[in-house]
């Protein structure tokens, strides 16, 4: 199995340097990861700066074949799978991200952008995140994912479908098992706050708080509240299909 | 009508200033727009610094309530409903794009994402773009738009949908008509292009053509190309149902 990993957290993260000490000891491991932290760019692409890939060594392993990019997730995996790697990659995986991508999140996410990116080029794709900040530990994460990665291989996944994962910010041994979700709804509340600077100027800091619209059990939001790993299967296909036929009946006016 | 304009060309483009002066015949408009150009940002927010609504004059009504924000499309959607503006609006139109958003490109584009972030905010959206770039005649474009915008809210659309409309860059009397269109699926090929620096250190460029994968009379690829406006209405929910079941039966390993 060969595997690109990637994430949002930029190539120096614990949690890519721990999903690739699991992987490698199931796969031939490739990173290519932004030189530097890329959180909420959702599916951004580089199109008017020049990117750079750079060799660097991982401290976890100083041999394995890793490149630093100056671009987004998404602009990892492409430049991995066009230019970098000597061949296609079997299936990207991206992360362990710090923190979680749940419900309408996956909109914002790097993580998760850089899995849809794979899956657009052809390659299978899960993107690992913990729901957890300081302190965590991504070796259970880590290890999921690599299990995951090799089912995936194994049973394959429809057309245009990728696997996202968020695993709880618990000990091993306190994760309730796996739960397949669909994602939740979410928005926030309260979304900005309002200061004036030294100079007198107002200027606006993004806060809020997650509020889930949904109320299911079988959502990735209910999942993690119940101790346990989610896995929800999404593709890119944006069309509301019922939509099309009630607006097949409006009148257009040109 | 209460409409609020944003765009990822930025608030001084002439597809935004084309849109205002339709809008304005049937709506009370308010402009709240990147500071500059941010095209193929996807659905990126700024979390990391702070934002900044600075209240501009717009060339072709000094008396518009516009604001230029330093941030992205989806940013100013939420800036502006839930800090700005005096009321929630009764929609928001995102463009008019220069350039095409169609297939698989809207996962990359900030005219859409803008529109996306509204209807997550409970507004309903319309993003609209032009196939079309230099030299491009924006006003049939702005035209449709604001026609459109008047029958979406007589008419209403699902929960969470919003419509992505691509307009053929046309002479109005050229025009076909208008087209119901599903996104069709494309891809790039060929997409680096690798140069050495004058130190001769490597970097790449993305370049690359559009290729449509799906090869049917419905997508919004196909409407262009036979000279019509394409209408599809999308949704966010990136939860691939069918495949649910299929996984409910994997053996997941922890």
């Amino acid at each position: 199995m060969r595997v690109l990993l990637t994430n949002d957290d930029g190539i120096y993260a614990d949690g890519i340097q721990e999903l690739s000490k699991a992987m490698q000891k199931v796969a031939s491991v490739y990173i290519v990861a932004p030189d530097r932290e890329r959180s909420a760019v959702g599916h951004a692409i580089t199109m008017h700066h020049p990117l750079r890939a750079e060799r660097v060594k991982l401290f976890h392993n100083p041999n394995l074949p890793a490149w630093a990019v100056n671009g987004t997730p998404s602009d990892c995996v492409k430049l991995a799978v066009e230019a970098i790697l000597p061949e296609k990659p079997d299936i990207v995986v991206s992360g362990v991200n710090r923190g979680s991508n749940l419900g309408t999140d996956v909109l914002y996410s790097g993580t998760v952008s850089a899995a849809i990116e794979a899956v657009i080029s052809g390659v299978p794709s899960i993107a690992v995140s913990l729901t957890a900040g300081e302190n965590a530990d991504f070796s259970p994460a880590a290890e999921f994912a690599a299990k995951l990665a090799a089912t995936v291989l194994k049973n394959g996944l429809p057309q245009g479908t990728l696997l996202n994962v968020n695993v709880p910010g618990l000990p091993r041994n306190e994760i309730e098992g796996v739960a397949v979700t669909r994602l939740g709804m979410t928005r926030y509340n309260n979304e900005f706050e309002q200061r004036v600077d030294p100079r007198g100027r107002s200027y606006y800091w993004m806060v809020g708080e997650v509020v889930e619209i949904t109320n299911c059990s079988d959502t990735d939001l209910s999942a993690i509240r119940c101790n346990k790993i989610s896995v929800s299967p999404i593709h890119f296909d944006f069309t509301n299909y019922q939509a099309m036929d009630s607006l097949k009946e409006w009148n257009f006016d040109m």
